[in-house]
């Protein structure tokens, strides 16, 4: 089987594979390589989001308490700027750094929206923590 | 000042501030905490990240040296079964796990997109690493 499966849109690589020459083997045994790696960086970035979505719930509840606002623009900005900041130092598109902020916000409201969907509490949205 | 600066629709919280009472002042400074964890978990994400487009910018390189196509669905649906499994794992919502995957992918697209508009080789497209 030469690269793949289904022909010139798609290569599926797969270790098991019978490739064409020492060469093209060579490349596949990187690939393979550098996907385990992306795969355990995807494992620690999940166990992070879990628990950064378990602190701004805490945060939510905390400001429902004192009768806080769920906004807090003045935060918002500090951290925008920071991740900016983080982004450059850790050679990553700056852009990106604003686009995961607004992934995380983006997920808070539909994660909401779920939990009121299925009639259960949703407990207080924070999307500002 | 009461409540931050803003009024109704934004609270300040700014451990800095003259709260109103001990019990106030107590759930500003569990705030503050939190929002430091939070603060961490995405210094990590961004590290992370950073990581991430790194590996799969190798293996966009190593696709085209072997004359591959850049589309793996093989492995994006691996990469989104496993994800999903972590998710619960993690105690995370896997839809989140899911929305995750779509970011990575959409970033990969629009950070190629911004090389390519400066005129510099946007080198090689790899969303499905």
């Amino acid at each position: 089987m030469e690269q793949g499966a289904s022909g010139s849109n798609e290569t599926v690589i797969d270790s098991e594979q019978d490739w064409r020459d020492e060469r093209t083997r060579d490349i596949v045994d990187k690939i393979e390589t550098l996907r385990q790696s992306i795969d355990n960086v995807d494992m620690a970035i999940v166990a992070l989001l879990a628990e950064r979505f378990k602190y701004t719930s805490s945060v939510g509840v905390l400001k429902a308490r004192a009768g806080f606002a769920p906004a807090d623009y003045k935060r918002e900005e500090e951290q925008m700027r920071r991740l900016r900041r983080l982004a450059i130092d850790a050679g990553l598109d700056p852009e990106i750094a604003e686009e995961y902020r607004e992934f995380v916000v983006t997920e808070a409201k539909k994660r909401h929206k779920r939990i009121a969907e299925t009639g259960e509490d949703p407990g207080v949205l924070d999307i500002f923590a």
